[in-house]
């Protein structure tokens, strides 16, 4: 491999020839060969978006050369266009702060500006210095917890949040297309009073609107940007009114309503809203289990299961039993919460492992954020297109188990008591007969009775 | 023991003569006998709120005769002065639905009443059914929930808020007082540029302002109330207007907004409004976990540690080493802390694992929440009232730590640039000498450069 | 409440005149108002066993009067007896090293020695001095984590592992006496090839079994014990010979295999044996929850469900459906196993906590493990004796599952091919007919081959 | 894309015409767009071991073509060689039971095969039936849990356990070679009795000894494989012996000691070796996380921190901060490890929420797994090359801090009791003097005495 040497304030490094990274980016590479998990791109992205901000700001506020902030800009858009993607090589489990991935930004704009400039990656001099220009009026204690939130609160609006949408309003429909369809309900797993299919699925539909509007109100706290604190919050080394007009400037370019936080130490210090946005996200995940495992027992047959409803099959469920269909979408969106609720832990040790000025849990945090973010946005789309859109009741399973039912005998509480219509059901099981006959049997009241008072359609 | 005999409607058990439970009590009582975890006061009590409310509904519906109503309510009324607590002798790990520790009241609330009526235990008729009155327009399905967020919102207002809310404002007034005291700043543990130790509180307090808002968030949705659901969420065997109305007694009788479910199909299914407050009082461990830290390692010496503030010497601090003084208030609070995050994830489980029209890790959800809302408030009381309120700088030592700080040279940055601001650092380092000394003899500046450049109080 | 003046190296305190305990107790009873779950009483018998054991070997050599030995010995044999429960008031949430703990159990001693002795409590020179006798030889330090272990292992040997062997006794028998069952197995919660009710109940006698063999891997650990390290597990002010011969003595008094760990460092600053052995009751945990869900599911209906077992019909289902029956074992245990694994993760922040010389998450820790170990013991019991045992199958809601299955049609891969199989099962499932119907139909063989090569009893 | 169409028992996919893959990977690659994350590579590599073992059972069973047999051997000879890396396109997030990475597998080796055979992927008619050839004698339902034991174990013995060695080993040589250096200990954060550098160090040593103890108890439930369980566990449709063949070819071929599991219903419907394993490496997390924190802290400074250690500077650490230096392989190392507890709890819910036959969250459990065992060696190896190694004692500031330690005066307990050493260190203290002049001041003991019993080199 060809290299060319690169300098920072330790010393030289030889770095591949042809990358725009410097000595930084790979000393890092070097120094922290573990797991193979790269950096999430939504962080080099939100980087992007960040040091464009800053370079703004400061050419504004008269600190850099207006030449020198168009040059970080234009580098800036090569990165956001995705043609940098090789020159951010460095994993998740990095010094905690992310300086190196802060490094790994600065590097590369600085070399690639320079080479924009006419210059080549062998000069020593270069037409940007990668802390006192790219950096300028940064840390990457300021830096990498604003590129958190960018990334954060992009994912969840762009990714998450339609995912659910998507999910939810395909539910909403077939909750009022099976408005109709009375059925056995089931309490302890155990058959219990009716309701309707569409009954059953509105709740699944409020589940879901109470995980977004749960997940909307975190939104606030992450919108909070910790640009201008610097090294420990005091802002050291900015230009007056830097924090919020660099705010703005990310506002404008991301397109969400970002705003300088109140409090710098907290926002480098603490990354709870990382932890609590992440909490909404983890009650999202419990509820989509509670969905999708609803979901694969309803559909669970096709002979000796529950079997009320039939959902598509997409694939050939077994490589061994011929004509199986199994809920693999049920299957893919369980795992992916589980995956959300072992990631809420990780956020959680993370996020109470702060010290003093510092939080150096940041790169874990944010991968697993954002990796949850993603799971229950994609999931939601696989299991609405693959899945939910398909769902149709089985009516004569339904019909069968409504039928068969002891539980109707709940009707009969307000007649005659709780403890004659328990009887009444004892009795049904036991002799393995309907209720009706049990109850004519019993003596406690005639058949026009019970048929006018054991009405499916009337208990839901 | 004198038993009496008591019958449901499987039959005959015998229960202790002198107690009002009945016999479903009696049977959860053998057949669980788990752990020694009882059903929390608090659900009781919220069960007496919710009894006298549903009575009072059904009186005024028309369904329950006032004398009965009024029963029950008297029956309330001696729970909720906490005159009947050894009436409940039930565990947590029972039924999921709860069922019987909701027949466990209403046995109590039966037969007590029928005491109080002039009646006597070993009667067979009694003036109340424990299922048909006491019971009425009810079902475990609903109440039990419904007991959950009664429960949980009033601890939070009563317990959970105002104990983090004291802790924050003495904070907040350790911020203020002293924020004139210039100190090193510490990021990655490593001497870092300055701030003052107000500006390093208020970062808590910032901590705290945005817990406080993220539970509030949730209190939404924990004040809809599942009453008027029944079994499976239909309102079978309720009369017209009986859920909202129920609702309405219950926020006059708690003094707390709740409102009637729209969708009680999730409120009997899910628990996600307490997966969802959960999230937030998790939220909260985190950042009080992080205070707690911080305070523990600011505090930490008394001669070789970092020892910039002095905390209150409340008790010998160890059995071997005399004159030994501990941060145990940061202690108790970070081990309360870890066990919140713990029932976290219990509740996470629980709440991920409701089937259709039930979730039946009831109990165990509210008995975690309620356990992690007392310990947020406790600890945070204690810690305020035994540790927060005592807290004074160590000037002298804040001052030799800031004296002695290489990370000053971070100033030179926009004078010098990063490079040589380096080198100065670290010579200064290699040699144990000052910056100044470093930067003298490196020739970069002038001493009076240094003087009027470098200065902590500017820093901040 | 009447009280009188106790004496620490802080100074002086006021006490219950009453009670045994002294001027730190009341400290810590005092400035720890927190949650309310107090100190386990497994832990204050191990504190009893602890330090009869110390004083014993501190006078055997010969650091300590025999008589005072003695005395400490007998108030240590009233702990055992229960005789003084109620003098140990502390809670979990203290300091971090339990010194307090220690110290009550120190105060504790001398003063009822003193009592015994013939002194009176209000005497101000005392038989026994909690600190240079009672304590001799010791620190909290070494003498919590000692403690830890103590409780730990004698919890495992006496309530978890005999719990669990229970019910893989119960589960083995189940197995033998279903071994004849044939039955429709069930994959993806779909039906599948059959297997016989006893193979599947053998899955879960081999999941405890290896639970139980995991469980006792982890005892070596526990045995090692921490007594001798002192302060920082250097031993200092112990005597020659000290931790081994303390060990022994513990070894002797509890009847298990304790010894003196080999490293005092770990033993004090980790509690890796705390988590690792929680770790094999996480597992167990795990597999509880799968045979408590299985069960819950195999017994779901009674019509509309699987309905392949009949488990006791121990209470009334339901406060508003009359008849009904539930699997509330099954809800018990998952419920108490989600509780641990709850437990599990608080275990897990506590366990990571420890700085330097100590971990200063002992009581949190040892709280948690103690209640996961009784509610595996107590739910395996509870689940054996009110559930397991009475498990039947019912045959015929089994036969009729069998012979509708279409997963027969496996058994013909070897003989036609899986894709002529699979197009069987499909035209079988679209027309609603069976197998063999479907085969003849296709042509795909004759109804003796048919008849010869599609039999469930063959494919177990 | 050039397509060419593929057909499975469900109808024709078109698929990338230069593609090894069949139908059914191209269904789960269009319906299962979720997150990103590829199938381990690990577990690519295990299915190709089995897959060969199978060919070679069967073949030696006489149900295979011997010519088959080394058809699919050499194709499993080039998945090894990761010459096929790229025909491997499935996520994670797929049919729990994965089955769709069993289909890619059996697929690519049908195609593959037919091509060196001398056929087209354009064939209608090939040499191998995915199905009925290459997984002949095999389940998805066995293959895949089989397969995550072989990855499990391998990456243990790989990864693992050589990469916690290797830092033991330098831990345990730093322990030696500062065995005589003499410093404070700390308790709670706060200065306590001396001990050496070596003996800290000691205690990690232990613990990873310990911690690689509990790991290797636990390869014996993982050396039990599935394999020869088929669908359900019976092991339908495979020849008699097979099940013991197939676990020694895979033992052979792995180099490591499988078996064939003694229940294949546990093997199939429970992941609980998985579940235990991953126990013992969050133990090692747990471990790990104490050992990064307490070089972290005690490397603290450089001026006003702890300081008793010297740590390489390996990059630059603030990208504003000049010269400063972090502990960025602690700060790695203990993210890798909170990655780690969270994967624990991703598994343990995986491994709860199997159901009858078939556990179905597989590739997520054995997804997280792989990840946690390789983050720990890597980790490890990491921390050691690039830390551990280079770690040095700070000798002028341990010397001032062990000389200024107020906890020396532990040692005159046994010569003038706990009340007055204490009264001599607290008056030390509020003096800001030594404790000689205290001692002598309150006139205890003489300076004779003092000088003779004080000695920090006699208290280790």
């Amino acid at each position: 491999m060809n290299t060319r040497q690169e300098k920072d304030s330790i010393g030289y490094v030889d770095v591949p020839a042809e990358r725009y990274w410097g000595a930084q980016t790979q000393r890092s590479f070097t120094n922290f060969d573990i797991g193979g998990q790269l950096m999430p791109r939504e962080i080099v992205r939100a980087f992007a978006i960040l040091k464009k901000a800053a370079a703004r700001t400061n050419a504004e506020l008269g600190v850099l050369d207006r030449q020198k902030s168009d040059l970080i800009g234009r580098v800036a858009d090569e990165i956001l266009a995705g043609e940098l993607d090789d020159e951010f090589p460095l994993v998740v489990w990095q010094t905690g702060s992310g300086t190196q991935s802060n490094m790994n930004v600065n590097e590369v704009i600085a070399n690639r500006a320079h080479v924009i400039d006419g210059g080549k990656l062998t000069d020593a001099d270069r037409v940007l210095h990668p802390n006192d220009d790219v950096n300028k009026s940064q840390s990457s204690n300021d830096t990498f917890p604003t590129a958190m939130h960018i990334a954060a609160y992009e994912i969840l609006i762009k990714t998450t949040v339609p995912g659910v949408e998507q999910l939810r309003d395909t539910l909403r429909e077939k909750s009022d297309s099976m408005a109709d369809v009375v059925k056995i309900g089931r309490t302890h797993f155990m058959d219990a009073t009716p309701l309707t299919l569409g009954q059953e699925f509105s709740g699944y539909v409020s589940q879901l609107e109470h995980g977004l509007r749960a997940l909307r109100n975190t939104l606030d706290h992450l919108s909070e940007l910790a640009l201008g604190g610097t090294a420990v919050g005091t802002g050291l080394n900015t230009p007056e009114g830097y924090a919020d007009r660099v705010a703005q400037e990310i506002a404008d370019l991301s397109g969400h309503p970002f705003r300088s936080a109140d409090n710098k130490f907290e926002a480098l210090a603490a990354h709870d809203a990382i932890v609590e946005a992440h909490g909404a996200l983890k009650t999202l995940a419990v509820s989509l289990t509670k969905i999708g495992n609803d979901i694969r027992m309803l559909s669970s047959g096709p002979r000796s299961g529950i079997g009320e409803i039939v959902i598509p099959a997409n694939e050939p469920g077994s490589s061994i039993m011929p004509g199986k269909v199994n809920p693999t979408q049920s299957e893919a969106l369980t795992m992916a919460m589980a995956q959300v609720l072992g990631n809420d832990v990780a956020i959680n040790i993370g996020g109470m492992n702060g010290h003093f000025e510092l939080n150096v849990f940041k790169p874990m945090m944010i991968y697993n954020f954002l990796i949850s973010a993603r799971l229950i946005g994609d999931a939601c789309r696989s299991f609405d297109a693959n899945c939910a859109r398909g769902i149709e009741p089985n009516r004569k399973r339904i019909t069968e188990h409504l039928n068969n039912s002891l539980m109707l005998v709940t009707a009969l509480n307000t007649k005659i008591g709780y403890d004659k219509a328990a009887t009444i059901a004892k009795k049904a099981y036991a002799d393995d007969t309907t209720l009706k006959a049990a109850a004519l049997e019993l003596g406690y009241l005639t058949g026009e009775e019970f048929d006018a008072w054991v009405k499916p359609e009337d208990m839901i």
